[in-house]
């Protein structure tokens, strides 16, 4: 018997909101087990539609919120002025122990800052992260941060190793994932010094992470390793080249397929495979973005998601909350303090 | 009628030295006009090499140079003890006039090295970078710096800004190319301040830039700008994870054209399709980097590299010498010193 668990939703987030966000629910409520959703938004707006999707009612309850927190509004403002929002009443629903974990396809800063002031780091933990699953030539791997810290210093990039690692535990389900920090060379002597700095405390830490060294740029999609630990700069951009990359191989593969009749018969036979391609390169099969690092499970949907992402999204949020991710990352986190400081072998890479 | 030049070749650098290289000459030497080579290496081995290209020898001089500067050679030894190298003297040749530009497939760092400190940087600039062309949905962008500098401050970035825009007009061939500073957002108050303060320098200063403002990693496969200015560490990373996800793009998409006799027949007949597909992807194409900011025309082709793409690579060196590339980065700087400090028009993105 699977134990009961309930998300609190923003309702009101996202560029397709909130019919996108009730449509993600009711599939998502097909597919989980023993789910329930606690759903914040304008109430004249929700209730309809939640009574459009038979069935759904039953597992959901809607909570009025009056406000809605834009995606051009700043952190501080969305802090200051957005307690009456649906994503910040989602996140309290967390804190206050309502709900396990909660998801919004809203404002990424503004969730960040909400999330960060409500439900605070774990002890031991400087900075919150974001970590995503995406596509590789072996499986998936998992890459953090991805935009929520600039800069960052070695401590913290071990942190994200800590935290990445359970991440592919929880989510990609592997038993032992490696961990490699982002670097322009595989070299000892190559890159920023707060990231040689952090690959020796890896190195010599007596943690039970398999530390593979440094990887480079084109092992993202090679899947060199399980989890890539990369401040939150170069993780943006490095995962925003690899969809964008993606986006113009289909553009050109199309143009290609339909060059001639000749290609279009060529295209025709070739459809079921071609779908089966695009189904592995389509972000919304990835979508869920976790805030890593916070006392409660944040989700992140794409601001410009549809209700299959969402609900792939929402399937982030129950597995991170039935595989105990965040105490899982505590009693790391506990060996990293108390663990002393002395070489391990050599890396696995 | 075209004026000759001379571009001097390291003849011993690069995974498939030498014989790769002379094919590359002898491919290069059909296709360019009034181009001479003045090859270094080994003259027992490249002797006989050039003499089996019929018509190489007389376009080719070789001149004998008994050291071979390793791809695992650190800059500092190669600096120390590479004096007698193919890499030193066919660098040093363009410092002393004989060749106008140099060309090698060798040790990148140790190259970056010697020719910083054999040809200087261009009076203006402080640090060299490295430029290189790629594939976009609009047709191509160039992106700098790739690897030299691991750190950049905003003067940095402005100066790779001036330089790109030069290398867009001279190699892609844009009367005025458009300029954009890799971040992780396109509003002004996000990401590091190294690359606020360069886009603020860059909207106010009167250069005869087309400055765009922010571009995020998934503007490099759109196209959005034509130059795409950024630091080092990232710069190499996404072009890696560009050129990574492209390859994983090929792999899925090989395994879905063989996946049964229905897909192999339809693959057939798409083959002329693809075949121009892949060219558009094929690195080979974009092969040629360029160290910007020296006196004297430094081309790095791939280290894998094939003969095809190493005399894709001296296409590279050819239009920039033709083009007058360095010349004109002079100018820009001159102006750049000169230019009052005075708000232009709103930025054109």
């Amino acid at each position: 018997l699977i134990e009961r668990l309930t998300v609190s939703v923003d309702g009101m987030g996202g560029d397709n909101a909130p019919e996108m966000v009730v449509a993600g629910l009711a599939r998502a409520s097909q597919k989980l087990e023993g789910v329930d959703f606690l759903l914040f938004g304008d109430v004249e707006v929700l209730d309809p539609l939640v009574a459009s999707h038979g069935g759904l009612g039953s597992f959901c309850t809607i909570r009025h919120s009056p406000d809605i927190i834009t995606n051009d509004m700043k952190p501080t403002s969305a802090l200051r002025s957005g307690r009456e929002s649906s994503m910040y009443k989602a996140i309290s629903a967390v804190a206050e122990g309502e709900a396990q974990a909660m998801i919004s396809a809203g404002n990424t800063g503004a969730l960040m800052a909400i999330a960060t002031i409500v439900l605070r780091t774990i002890p031991g933990i400087s900075r919150p992260a974001i970590a995503k699953c995406f596509p590789t030539q072996r499986g998936e791997s998992v890459m953090l941060d991805l935009g929520a810290n600039v800069e960052c210093d070695a401590d913290n990039l071990v942190q994200f190793a800590v935290m990445g690692e359970a991440y592919a535990r929880n989510i990609i389900g592997l038993k032992q994932p490696t961990v490699g920090v982002l670097n322009i060379g595989v070299e000892d002597l190559k890159g920023r010094s707060s990231v040689r700095e952090a690959a020796s405390i890896l190195q010599t830490i007596d943690l039970p992470i398999k530390f593979a060294g440094f990887v480079e740029g084109d092992d993202l999609a090679k899947g060199t390793v399980d989890v890539i630990v990369t401040d939150g700069f170069t993780g943006n951009i490095a995962l925003k080249t690899a969809e964008g990359t993606a986006k113009l191989f289909v553009h050109f593969l199309r143009q290609a397929l339909t060059a001639s009749p000749m290609t279009k018969l060529g295209a025709m036979l070739l459809k079921p495979a071609l779908k089966k391609f695009s189904r592995q390169f389509d972000p919304r099969t990835y979508d869920g973005a976790m805030l890593v690092g916070l006392n409660g499970v944040c989700i992140k949907a794409h601001g410009g998601t549809d209700a299959l992402g969402f609900s792939n999204a929402l399937g982030v949020a129950v597995d991170l909350v039935r595989g105990n991710f965040n105490d899982r990352i505590k009693e790391d986190l506990a060996s990293l303090v108390s663990a002393p400081v002395e070489p391990k072998a050599a890396a696995v890479r």
